[in-house]
């Protein structure tokens, strides 16, 4: 037996673009159903990735950080940015549209509570639900706010109609109310103001790592290799 | 005769630490006098290499941007953020004991003027006269804004005492003032709001980078390969 995996805590929100690009390469190939059972990094590198649905408004509030699409010369900058690294990442994102009444009108409490009662019933759809909600959100401009728009991601993902039902019925009890908060407060406390961040716990010691773009020295922490955004083994079986 | 090299342009200012962490990739090796002959990317590349000193203070005026540290949680990030991508990069880089005293008291005016002036007079000492810049404020806590800082880390650099005093009494004339105003106002305008900024000019097409964590997007947007921070050429001559 090797050694026990070293492990990896992913908090992100959908409401995040950058936690897409960060999701992706731990995670399953966007693009062809044959890839689907295939991974990126989580299955190269010697790691246990843990997914932990967090609220970015939370965070943004507990930390005094304002969003930086608020100033307009970032804003403008990550339209372009977000654009440039779907492409090199090759993840299909593009902008809604009216990007602020998304994102900060409408934002991600109730699908970001959906997935906090979807890892606690059924942890096996937490990856795929949450590429369903980003994948309306964040590459067809489709609403996630709406009962029917949750139901459907859901669907999408495998879950039955009832399932999704049953579980878009306990957002709002205290027990998945409160884990959303403490997974927040989880972030919080190490240092988060913001979204993706990756907590990678290795041997005795614990990095924070801000931002879709620590992934090369996420690698040098392991001691793996980075291999860029789509590794050869993903690449192979294309 | 191959085709024209693609120009990048790499605005920065000493005061910077992730300018720094951008600028060595694309250069010289800081640790072995024996590499100093040696390039980084910037040969590996089929690039031309602009370099460009920058006003910080000017950029986050006319963006409206705050510095990241003025956030607390940000601060304590940035701090251990930049001890992990030194070791990555292989670039000495520590912060100063008193980080907020040295970068929003003592600021890096002169030090900037000066390195304007550098690159009017001596272009071919700019790369070596900002290394040693950065070396005295983000590797041995020294300081870059008493006359005799400046000069002692010119003559390091190569300079004589008497070349370099000269150029220090030329920091305050209009000529070298206006030439740093419009270099700052040129990064402004290609949408600014920190520094460092990388803009690649290539064929019909500009793009502008932030920060220094998108040399693997700037490889894909070059059509070159990223083989890390310290590439495989330069390695192999250690």
């Amino acid at each position: 037996m090797g050694p026990l995996p070293r492990t990896l805590e992913l908090f992100y929100d959908v409401l995040s673009p950058y936690s897409w690009l960060a999701f992706e390469p731990f995670s399953l190939s966007v693009f062809a159903p044959a890839l689907q059972v295939l991974c990126r990094y989580k299955n190269i590198w010697n790691v246990s990735l843990q997914l932990r649905p967090t609220l970015i408004a939370g965070i943004m509030k507990d930390s005094g950080n304002r969003p930086p699409a608020l100033l307009p010369r970032k804003a403008l900058y990550v339209k372009n940015d977000v654009r440039l690294l779907g492409q090199h990442l090759q993840v299909p994102i593009h902008l809604p549209k009216d990007f602020f009444f998304v994102v900060f009108e409408k934002g991600s409490l109730t699908a970001m509570r959906f997935l906090t009662v979807v890892k606690l019933e059924h942890p096996e759809l937490l990856e795929k639900v949450s590429r369903e909600l980003w994948m309306r959100i964040w590459s067809r401009d489709e609403d996630i706010t709406e009962p029917q728009s949750i139901l459907a991601a859901a669907e999408k993902a495998g879950m039955s109609t009832g399932q999704a039902q049953e579980l878009l019925e306990r957002v709002s009890t205290p027990q998945v109310k409160n884990q959303l908060k403490e997974t927040t407060e989880a972030a919080c406390k190490y240092g988060a103001f913001g979204l993706p961040v990756t907590v990678a716990h290795l041997d005795d010691e614990t990095y924070m790592l801000f931002g879709s773009d620590r992934m090369e020295l996420l690698a040098h922490l392991l001691g793996e290799k980075w291999m860029g955004p789509v590794p050869p083994a993903v690449t192979a079986r294309l």
